[in-house]
């Protein structure tokens, strides 16, 4: 789900709360959660994508846009530790783009659905004036024991995240420069959901809190924040930052990477764990406090006042 | 699901055929189906809806429109024999249509998600450049073996339609005409989704076929012939035509009236048991047939060959 800061059917959620049964969970998180068979719960998400404010056809094929359409929703699933298992997709089409563009977007969509395993089962198909416009909707599965909350993280929690952050902000910088072919417009083009990383975390209990990058890390760590009412103390220097820019690496959206919450008695050990499973250790950047809402920078220990506003991406 | 001509995502469904996982259905029905507890399934639906094409800002207030996004993706979910009980929501809102008009819209969508027990699960808001676009998607929940399918109608079975046809195909020729205040254009512009209708059909064993009409019922009916490899002849006297117009009635759209096939020997009983609990028999219109895909209009009795082609109002 967006975040944007026009996100305003998160503001009217509330009036919509009466209606939510019992043994939902709907908006405020990365998905949706409803039950399934036995002790599994479904997740739900949607996302839409329109040309011109999210995309532009010119700075990328069909096949590029298809894949990034469901790669950026797949991430939601991912982020609530659940695996992807099926997908929904609504494509209004101007003329222009029917044909071949629409043929490319939907190979690139089920190159991706197939490499992930997601099935398309829904969608429509509509006629547009001038803009495409996209919208994913993407179903994941996970014991209900297993899923991981922005609303868990708990004070004296190690913050990590899962990779390196700000190349898709310096790959939009190169695109919007006219240069397609550098890694970071590669990345920022083709963002990679990590699902096997969101599906294994969820099963470690040390995890607390997950969430995923979308919007930039200053952005998002406060959602965790503000939802499981406490504050964080971040160490700048540990931030993974592509190409060493911190503001790009804190304040650039749509990298993808999970940003999680464990417990500190056992974060070395995870850590170690996820090292053997992925290849390496994900990244400790900070500590979870008492001090709700309080978000502090460091750097070498030291609290500075760095001029940071979550990107907006919308 | 629209069925309009242009339905392309159905057209490449088979290449993502081997992704489905055996215990779900996808493309093809009014909604897809996943497992949910017990001998219950979820169904879910989207349709998109795109300022321009289908819809205007001019002609209908915000309220309006965020009720009919809703309503007709109900309808689908009622077309299965479910229960709708949950939606996402997404948006695309240029900036004239912020504001105002978007708070005209999320009324409209929650005064009917309140009538109808409908929770707003997740969304999205985006901006857009100049068209206003929505995105809904309902989630639904029945006993496995009340759903009901397109592919299930059978040689023999009457063929019904739970109310009266054409009301919007003419209200759409008032609006387009000026006219906003006929009940027609308020039936146009304010479908109502048959939900009690469809999930009490739904625990009908001697109901076997079932979709909605979106499309018009010669469109529409062809797809339960093809699905179920039968035809059917349908007598145009028998059709409950809104102003006694036959033609508006086969080839308009969005009546979202239910349109299903009853096992010949229980039609009588079921018509009686349903006009008991709504007031009024379904419509019989017609017979199936063991001739394929073959669909035959009458007229007293005798084969008539109209010139009719669905209309498709995407």
């Amino acid at each position: 789900m967006s975040q944007g800061e026009f996100d305003f059917i998160s503001a009217i959620s509330r009036r919509f709360a009466p209606l939510l049964p019992p043994d939902m969970e709907g908006i405020g998180d990365d998905c949706a959660v409803i039950p399934a068979q036995g002790d599994e719960a479904y997740v739900i998400t949607t996302d839409m994508l329109v040309e011109g404010v999210h995309f532009l056809r010119a700075s990328a094929s069909g096949a590029v846009i298809g894949a990034k359409s469901l790669a950026v929703n797949l991430s939601d699933v991912a982020a609530m530790g659940a695996r992807p298992v099926a997908s929904l997709l609504s494509l209004a089409l101007p003329p222009s783009a029917r044909g071949e563009w629409a043929d490319d977007f939907m190979e690139g969509y089920r190159a991706l659905s197939q490499r992930c395993g997601v099935a398309l089962i829904g969608g429509d198909t509509v006629a547009a004036d001038e803009a495409v416009v996209v919208n994913v909707v993407a179903v994941g599965r996970a014991k209900m024991s297993h899923l991981k909350r922005r609303s868990a993280a708990r004070a004296g929690d190690v913050v990590m995240v899962a990779g390196e952050l700000g190349a898709s902000g310096a790959g939009l910088r190169d695109i919007l420069a006219g240069r397609f072919d550098t890694a970071a417009a590669r990345l920022h083009l083709a963002p990679e959901a990590q699902i096997e990383q969101g599906v294994w975390l969820g099963a470690r209990t040390e995890v607390h809190a997950m969430m995923d990058i979308s919007d930039g890390l200053a952005s998002d760590l406060r959602h965790i924040l503000h939802l499981s009412r406490v504050g964080a103390r971040i160490e700048t220097t540990a931030i993974p930052a592509f190409g060493g820019d911190v503001e790009t690496a804190v304040c650039g959206g749509e990298d993808y990477k999970l940003l999680f919450t464990v417990c500190a008695s056992a974060a070395q050990a995870l850590a170690a764990d996820y090292a053997e499973r992925f290849g390496s250790e994900p990244y400790a950047i900070g500590e979870i406090t008492s001090d709700a809402d309080n978000l502090s920078w460091l750097r070498r220990g030291e609290v500075i006042t760095p001029d940071w506003r979550g990107f907006s991406h919308y």
